[in-house]
């Protein structure tokens, strides 16, 4: 049976650490992924996004997302589910709510809009929301000496936005479950891993 | 005062030398442009669209043409426009209606959505369509041994959507005026000064 799942949640939320433990786990058909996911021009599109080398209004950031994610998704989520499998993916449409919607200012609508343009019906089955504030989250990205981007530079009220845009999605989608992702790690894959299998029946 | 005019037309409809001569002959203060004009991730992403290295869906492309779009705007049209310049723009919103509205097929209502989204409130205050049938346009083309793109190796019927698109939105839109770019150039560079001047008034 085919499910798309989704792993969202601040910088730090431990979302591909926790990704990557449970999908052996399953023990079923699946793959996981993230964007830009190896797609060729979704690589070309992020290394843009990333680049400290280009002006970028919001609006264009949010264009090039929605257009990376559509191409991963033709190219590899949905040939995955049509075959039945499940997907796993680290950040999808919630990111671009959360990062472009609310922390941009530009208004989860309007976000919301130019994804589905760029989805169609493509939405989550179920969506793990990794819940961590911007301060623990950050810390943990420091300590483990990430290279950091663009949008990791951003400042600490901008990451603010961010975990409240989550907070609220989380308040208004069903298919979005929050986990406590400040607890330790092996507690964290636990709880993800038993609400995939409640999902899967 | 300020008026954003743009240039619409298929391939080889002498869009870019019409909007050349004209512009001397307003006297007024005015910029020239065309997508990505300068502007650096525009020229980027106007690499990879027109690059036959990428695999691309219609939904990918579209958003990637509205992506350069906005930055264009908000770096080159917007200010022109706030400093009360007239802008004459070589293609716009309407070369997205036709090109991927029509021609790819995806619905001049969904890639409108997307553009107004990339656009907001800056729409054009007019709009020349230089009227020419894609064999009479492709045919020029070829004479002038312009290089060709991705776009212009698409097939005949491909330009003809092309053309039916830009007819049936030169129907709907009051802003947009017909002109008939058969004729010789030096008549067509006349009605396009007249249609103008009597907008500007």
């Amino acid at each position: 049976m085919s499910m798309f799942i989704t792993f969202e949640g601040p910088e730090g939320s431990g979302k591909s650490t926790v990704m990557q433990a449970v999908a052996p786990r399953l023990e079923r058909p699946l793959i996981t992924t993230r964007e830009p996911g190896g797609i060729r021009i979704s690589e070309a599109i992020r290394d843009l996004l990333l680049s400290d080398d280009y002006s970028m209004d919001a609006r264009t950031e949010a264009l090039l997302f929605a257009a990376s994610r559509r191409q991963h998704l033709v190219e590899k989520v949905q040939p995955a589910l049509d075959a039945g499998q499940i997907v796993l993916c680290d950040r999808f449409i919630d990111s671009s709510l959360a990062y472009q919607g609310y922390a941009r200012g530009i208004g989860v609508e309007e976000i919301m809009s130019v994804n589905q343009f760029a989805i169609e019906n493509y939405m989550p089955d179920l969506t793990l929301y990794l819940k961590v504030p911007p301060e623990i989250g950050l810390a943990r990205i420091m300590d483990n000496q990430r290279e950091t981007n663009r949008l990791d530079n951003e400042s600490l009220a901008f990451h603010q936005r961010v975990y409240d845009g989550y907070n609220d999605l989380a308040d208004t989608y069903e298919r979005i479950v929050t986990i406590d992702a400040t607890r330790p790690i092996d507690e964290v894959i636990e709880d993800a891993y038993q609400v995939i299998i409640k999902k899967l029946g």
